[in-house]
């Protein structure tokens, strides 16, 4: 006499806190500094000294009532005009405030835009890898159907004749996310030009627009000095999806906004639909007191220069241990080939070694592991020789 | 192609948003103090210092990857306990951390509670008068039929004969909504009994449990020294959907919870799926920082008295004004009837004074109309005479 289907999603635990809590267990038997946990994608860099400056800045300036209170289902102006102002300067973009509504993270972002555009019947695409829960929203939250394009693992771009293959007349959108959980792939130029091309070619085929929804919440966590091609500028029906979690190390505080461009069509209609969904699915207004953090600190971030070590230690000594792995550009999450075909058996091996790691399957990329390193720089440097002697196992 | 349904919502401006906004256009011709904007439940007393005091200590003495940091789904467990506790030594009951899942507010409780029970094909059952998102979370977040009781006018009570007629095979559940928005009725412990033995015939008639969803944003804000009667101790299939909002004067920061008791039927399973709706509509965790501060300050309120004395004294100014007005023991609003029988008329009209009220059609109950009283007590004193002279004209 409940909902069948949110029992189940209740009850089935996530595979990733399966793991985080066989770690916590297993470190009351052989001590934390036994334990190499890479299950949680949480970051451990600390937020900004700008974002606690801010709070204390807000608690002594503002009149409790107000910075406590009601803001406007969007946001409040000066922060929707914080976020333009941000992306403007770094990526050329002329955004204004009325193109952003704030949301209680990226999560939220997600479901509100499935919300505003999904009709009965539409078809959502998810190129592989990806982040499990786009198919239970794209299933659960607007009942639709969820393609997956197999991966292309030789560098975690896109299989493009794959890609072209899934689209048809039910296509309502497809869901992007890069740099990429689990793999750190950084979506090239070339890549995003050829998904823009190919979707103005379909949307034209199909008579209707193919939305991108771009979920982009590792945005500012590139190495290597990358320039990150800002989708909107290359295809105008895309929606961005932003959470301040990563960038600014407070992935509890849930804050984020979605983006609708000027330039995509009707453009005002679909912003109206966004804020029917955000109304329809709950939120009131993003919290009002990080609304205003983030708009002091969003063109800051954490020190992005510990994950980029963090890489650099880890991929060399997968690397040398002879793993094969695609470098990743971003994010903090490696995607290293499990030493077995089934990659579920080989993170059991792995366990053994206190090594926990996370199966590929759930992303919709079986034979691969996922690997968060955002953790501490020391606990990785221990882990390459067990990483080693876990290899020496498969020789 | 995008959800017609949602754009129509996110288009259809709130009324009380457009009085609200009128207010503010028309303050700027004859100045702010000679409006008197009865629009918004925005509350006007601040939060109390132990709000703005656990912020200041926790960015002191917590590291910020761990205050920002995600928490666990249904929230900390220390503030789950502190909820219970809170519940318990004021109300008598035996509550345990797992009967809480910490949400985004009220508006986010009551979705993630009708998203987690309801089925293709249900009937929700709602009281007039009641808050009008309730109708909208009920057509479009669960896609569900909303059966209106007509308003027991003469009390705002429950009108049971039209109550039991509106239960049938279909029926899900009933919302209540106690201290009430918009009539500031507080449901008797006879009215909470008699509901508790209808459902729990009905249930029985109908072979399945019809819950009662308790939404209790103004539990706290009671006035004449009033015991409230906690429903769950009256009826177990009861969801509390809570929020701080309004007892702590921060509707913006958006932290509540939903409670389901031990007592309900297969509560574990009601449970999981309340985390797997949680999970479907985009909610990660309750904001971390302000799951904290709740958990300090969940004994505490604002400064209630305040509201009680702006009741007095406009309870007393309509009255003798000639209005007629079921006296509010709670909440910080109050219901009067209109002086003609079309209540939209007699708001412009209204409105000549700069009196601005709210019909009380999208409430339920034309005839009426609502005056939030969350505003400055020299405000009211002021308006006192202004509705005397709207009054004079009906004479």
């Amino acid at each position: 006499m409940i909902s069948e289907s949110m029992e189940a999603l209740g009850k089935k635990r996530s595979t990733i806190r399966e793991i985080f809590e066989y770690g916590n267990a297993r470190a009351k038997v052989v001590g934390r500094e036994n334990i190499y946990d890479f299950s949680l994608g949480n970051p451990n860099v600390p937020a900004p000294q700008a974002v606690t400056d801010e709070i204390n800045r807000l608690v002594r300036e503002e009149a409790p009532e107000v910075l406590h209170g009601y803001t406007s289902a969007p946001g409040l102006d000066y922060v929707r005009e914080a976020m333009a102002e941000s992306l403007n300067s770094r990526f050329g973009t002329h955004f204004v405030k009325d193109n952003f509504y704030m949301t209680v993270g990226a999560a939220a972002s997600i479901c509100i835009t499935l919300k505003a555009i999904a009709c009965p019947g539409d078809e959502f695409v998810v190129p592989a890898p990806f982040f499990p829960e786009y198919r239970c929203w794209i299933e659960h939250t607007v009942n639709c159907k969820c393609v997956v394009v197999p991966a292309s693992p030789a560098d975690f771009q896109i299989d493009f004749d794959a890609f072209e293959k899934s689209l048809n007349t039910h296509t309502k959108a497809v869901i992007i996310n890069s740099p990429n959980n689990p793999s750190g792939a950084v979506y090239s130029e070339d890549t995003v030009k050829k998904l823009a091309t190919i979707l103005t070619d379909a949307s034209r085929k199909f008579g209707h627009p193919i939305y991108l929804i771009s979920d982009e919440p590792y945005r500012e966590i590139v190495y290597d000095g990358l320039k990150l091609p800002f989708v909107t500028k290359y295809y105008n029906n895309t929606f961005v999806c932003y959470s301040f979690s990563k960038s600014l190390s407070m992935p509890g505080e849930r804050i984020g906004y979605v983006l609708v461009p000027d330039e995509m069509e009707d453009s005002k209609d679909v912003f109206a639909a966004v804020c029917g969904a955000g109304r329809i699915l709950g939120f009131v207004n993003a919290p009002s007191m990080f609304q205003r953090v983030a708009a002091r600190c969003a063109t800051l971030t954490s020190d992005i220069s510990i994950y980029e070590r963090n890489r650099d230690i880890l991929y060399n000594g997968l690397i040398n241990a002879g793993f094969s792995c695609v470098k990743p550009r971003g994010a903090f999450y490696m995607f290293p080939r499990a030493l077995e075909a089934d990659e579920k058996a080989f993170c059991e091996r792995a366990k053994k070694y206190d090594l926990l790691l996370v199966p590929g399957g759930d992303f919709g990329c079986p034979g691969h592991v996922r690997i968060s390193y955002c953790v501490k720089t020391d606990m990785i440097e221990r882990s390459i020789p067990v990483f080693e002697k876990l290899a020496k196992e498969y020789r």
